[in-house]
């Protein structure tokens, strides 16, 4: 009888195994990256037994319906977490148990937690709701991570209210910038069916504290605005709002006349202000929770106050007033017009720091990272700091526009450290300066199966969150973390891996637009190499207005002989650049013009040092590929294959950018190449010659 | 020791379980429907019992590289496919085998196969490599729907040499007329880059005999002749060869003039001639058995021919010259051009009948299967058996252009069916005047993650490759072979969604188009209905073409006393719709222009038959609503919920057809509503008013 039980039970166990087999191999082949970093793969051992059995128990009694479902959410992602985190060991002899209380006086409200371990189990505590929310993630990204449960003491609080994805997706499913497939929002069957990817796009968002989202592009239509979207956008709101996630909808200033019937869109016509007023009501109707509006106005042929003679502040301001305390308005600086012949890196601040004080209190100022356009690099706005009466959010590009879109391995950790570190000169840092206010990155996200077009483009979704949560992090602990949950925890991989991942975007500065170059990309889909384009109608659309590259020296003066942009930042900091001799190197062709001649600190000449960016550009993506390659069985194959055929474009498309770049500048300057450096692979005509007439999202 | 041993069975067991519930709950999450109808759920039982441990070999021998490739797919098809049946069973006490003989001179070549059970297990015996590919997937369907390997006995051979899908996708990525995402052709980072979904496509087509694939827009891009994209191309045809799928383009017929640099693209100039044979010449040099070319010319503004004064044939004969012996060109006979007053339904017929005889052998006429534009019902195409010395194929539409778009619930193979099916008058069914040339389907594919943007439209692809192989399939033995495959094999499922399926398409016919009506969809986008449509330019544009109603009378008159158009099909055919008292109601006002009181065969009058006809469309969807909501349980929460939220649409969708429909009728006629049948929900002018630019793929 026993031998009878034990002999069923093996056998049974034989099948066991091969149905494990069977599906763990189904397994292995789904691991196309839609998972993303909330895999929770079993940590094994004695970490993992003790998450084994464990009870999560939650509180009794909630402040309302919308706390509840928040708390609910918590539940299940920690119960589903923590069993996947579990696998198959034992349980321990005494099952440990996760406690939630969420209502906790002595916590922060706005998303505060602290997680406290010990030999029962753990405590998290939060002020409200969404600490609770934050806090569950926060516990898996620990256990994902290497910690041990019982051992956590870990306390954390946003350092910003607003941390919002910006989406640059159109109505008709295609999306500016976008190399990821087409638009992720289902607009055509909302509000009937809801996609389940509306769910895990928000379960990724909030694992990381992105609690707003901007659906729609800020080239806007006016479309989005009608009832049957504000019907389709309620029910994706009653979907996000248990992760923590308020939606927002661009506003095309011209709407009143657009699709209201007004002639005018003037913000001090009372006509306009009322339909404004009914138009937000009827939203707020639907949605209780409607973040707001993003406007971007009279910049690159958008509507705006400007078009009747009206302020930034007079347009937003009539917006502001019509949400109330309800929501925000967030208006982007970003203007650069046709007519206006100031330096493009001066328009914003010429436009907005006089109207500083002048906003409604719900009015964010929205500014990009750097005065030009999201490029490899930039000095930080001039803006930062500069507004002390208004609160600025800070924009960042999440989506690769000029950073090799979706293919090239670039990690923006350490291009957005670099501004959010920066000091203004006005006291404080960057990260300072957008503490009241906030930070909205442009989403890479699209329908791709991997959401992001790339694995790696993943870590900057990623990245972007925790930095919108906390700027004080590293990027090399996101990196760290973000490779542990995504693709392995094994030690020797999250090193060599996060290497490469830190040095990244300096290799694409490096290939693409090394000592402050900016810009040069092909117009219109940014593709590619273009710096000899100088035939456009308006001068900044040329590259050839960034790089000011003759025979005899390269560069944009941006001082007072210049056009003197360096006077917009605060004197401490422009004294920093005022002199080509002390800026630093990685910024002095945005500032100075200089001699091809011309001698760096290290003494080594302009000429020499450009190429040998290029080369070094080149050279570390070949080191990208070797060390990737030797990755190869610690990262599921399929992923690993797409990697490598990736970082293979990379190379080629940095070769491409080096060369191209350096046989243009000879051309110019007539200098041979220093003794090493190997020429161009063709002939400056050839790489002219280049046309890409289907390059994505032109 | 004994007891501690079974002690640690049981425990790893109890480990296991929980490890399986984990991976189980995470392959339901997964239940997306990208598997299509591969899912190879295992059979269990004395079934799955006789499939486990089973041992599958293959010949020795190849007679060269790509028959080996090729039965390397058929070999890990099956093993795969048949562990995933297998399941947890335990295996018998001798194992069976299945012996693959892929030379066998008994068999024909060109994808025949026969399967032969017995005790030891099966022989897959073909004439050829490709007849092993197919006889891998059938095996793997008859055990999927139930069939005992050891009792097979079964041998098939393809109707029709030729079963091609259409890709009316952009190189830009979006697709003409496609409801499902973007296209799944990722050119951009082809051919450095092969994505995954390209090999999951390749075996979905090979599963059902799909031989060749044009991955362009019959309106198409000279620039897909460019040589970048045909290295791209090339990627994709060594990808899928061992599939057995030969890639096509669409050649645009003025590329001479677009992309080579001559100012004429006349069939007749030599220098035409020599360009488009050195191009065949640079494809074939990358893609040794590339398909050939499809062709739209001289309709909907294309270029083509006439543009010089030639003929369909003589731009045909040059293409056809150039490629030669290595492939074939598909000339589309949808032609209609905005000069020509003939009525629309006679002037394919009228252009190509005359030049019968006249196109090279390598040329294939490609015709729609009825005469105006894939509508819910039409009379076959009168070009069908009327070229009896010219190779024809029947093209037909899988994505739902008019058909209710991704959202409707409409099994195509019965409109299909009724084509095929059909007596031409000239000897034959359409069936067998296309049998030697064979199928084109307008593919419903894009990247939607289930392939079709919804589950039930997955059908639609699978039914038009299984009537493609064999049009003497019964529609309803396709519905439930695909349904036992993609959903459950639970017989009350099979029966009550398969009754479903076979009538949705009727429904359809009911709620929009009844008794032979047509194309009164809104213009462009053609969602939703717009009988009213009357002020387009070219009357043909306009539905108040179609269907001719006035307070008098419905119909169009396409006898003799109307457009003639009847007098293109063959005179035993043109007798059975020459008289409105004898024609098939379901075809009446396709022919005949008849008073709203007219007297149908059963005695009843048009206009309340003509109510009724939407009525029951209307309550037919109902009706499928309450028969899927009772299938919960039995499928997957996630596609359950799926389909029953696209029903609900679909009702509402339906209502709106029916009521604008009647509203629009009654404003012509004033008759009142039969007793019993509801007035419209608004009023006409509401649904005049109704307006979508942002419907797809207009």
């Amino acid at each position: 009888m026993l031998v009878n039980h034990q002999s069923w039970a093996l056998r049974s166990l034989l099948g066991l195994a091969l149905v494990v087999a069977l599906l763990s191999d189904a397994q292995v082949r789904a691991e196309d990256g839609y998972d993303l970093w909330l895999r929770h793969e079993p940590v094994g051992g004695a970490a993992g037994s003790e998450l084994n059995g464990i009870t999560v128990a939650g509180p009794d009694s909630f402040a309302d319906a919308g706390a509840e479902a928040m708390v609910s959410v918590a539940l299940a992602e920690l119960r589903s977490g923590l069993a996947e985190l579990a696998g198959g060991e034992s349980p321990p002899a005494a099952p440990l148990s996760i406690r939630l209380s969420c209502t906790d006086a002595d916590i922060a409200r706005g998303g505060a937690f602290a997680l406290d371990g010990d030999s029962t189990g753990l405590t998290l505590r939060a002020g409200e709701a969404s600490g609770c929310l934050y806090g569950a993630f926060a516990l898996l990204r620990l256990l994902d991570t290497g910690e041990r449960l019982t051992k956590i003491h870990h306390a954390e609080a946003p350092a910003m209210p607003l941390r919002l994805l910006n989406h640059w997706d159109n109505p008709d499913g295609t999306v500016e910038r976008g190399y990821a497939g087409s638009s992720i929002f289902d607009w055509w069957h909302l509000p009937d069916h809801l996609d389940r990817r509306m769910i895990d796009y928000a379960r990724a968002n909030a694992s990381v504290g992105i609690n707003g989202v901007v659906v729609n592009n800020v080239n806007a239509s006016a479309m989005m605005l009608e009832p049957r979207y504000i019907a389709r956008l309620a029910r994706l709101a009653d979907a996000w709002r248990p992760y923590g996630i308020r939606v927002y909808l661009t506003a095309r200033f011209s709407a009143p006349r657009d699709i209201g019937g007004l002639d005018t869109a003037d913000p001090i016509d009372p006509a306009v202000a009322r339909w404004w007023q009914n138009k937000a009501d009827e939203i707020y109707a639907a949605i209780p929770d409607f973040g707001g509006f993003l406007v971007k106005a009279n910049s690159e042929g958008q509507p705006g106050p400007g078009d009747y003679g009206r302020t930034h502040a007079e347009g937003a301001n009539m917006l502001a007033s019509a949400i109330g305390a309800r929501g925000t308005v967030f208006w982007r600086a970003f203007v650069y017009a046709a007519e206006d012949e100031t330096d493009r890196a001066s328009q914003a601040y010429r436009e907005f720091a006089p109207l500083d004080g002048a906003f409604a209190d719900n009015v964010i100022v929205q500014v990009k990272n750097g005065p030009i356009d999201f490029q490899p690099r930039e000095p930080f706005h001039p803006l930062f700091g500069a507004m002390r009466h208004t609160r600025v959010a800070l924009e960042a590009q999440i989506t690769k526009e000029y950073l090799g879109f979706a293919t090239h391995v670039a990690y923006l950790a350490p291009l957005w450290k670099e501004v959010l570190d920066a000091e203004t000169g006005h006291g404080g840092t960057v990260a300072s300066s957008i503490a009241p206010a906030g930070m909205a990155g442009v989403a890479n996200i699209g329908t791709a199966r991997n959401w992001s077009g790339s694995h790696f483009d993943q870590a900057n979704w990623y990245a972007f969150g925790r930095l919108a949560w906390n700027p004080q992090l590293s990027s090399e602990e996101i990196a760290r973390e973000w490779l542990m949950q995504t693709f392995s925890r094994d030690p020797a991989f999250v090193s060599d891996v996060s290497a490469m991942m830190l040095n990244s975007r300096e290799l694409v500065v490096d290939y693409m637009t090394p000592l402050g170059l900016a810009h040069l990309m092909a117009t219109g889909h940014h593709y590619g190499p273009g710096p000899w384009v100088c035939d456009l109608a308006r001068p900044e659309w040329n590259p050839c207005y960034y790089h000011r590259a003759d025979k005899d020296g390269i560069g944009f003066d941006r001082t007072a002989s210049g056009t003197d942009a360096l006077a917009d930042y605060a004197p401490s900091v422009a004294a920093q650049w005022a002199e080509p001799e002390t800026t630093d190197p990685r910024l002095l062709l945005w500032f100075h013009h200089v001699p091809w001649d011309w001698a760096l600190p290290d003494g080594k000449r302009l000429w020499p040092t450009l190429v040998e960016h290029y080369d070094t550009g080149v050279a570390g993506v070949a080191e990208m590929q070797a060390m990737w390659a030797a990755q190869a069985g610690k990262v599921d194959p399929r992923r690993h294959g797409d990697v490598t055929d990736f970082l293979a474009i990379q190379a080629k498309e940095a070769r491409w950018w080096r060369d191209a770049s350096i046989a243009y500048w000879q051309s110019l300057n007539g200098l041979p190449l220093p003794a090493g450096s190997a020429p161009p692979e063709h002939d400056l005509a050839d790489y002219r010659a280049r046309d890409f007439p289907e390059a994505p999202s032109d």
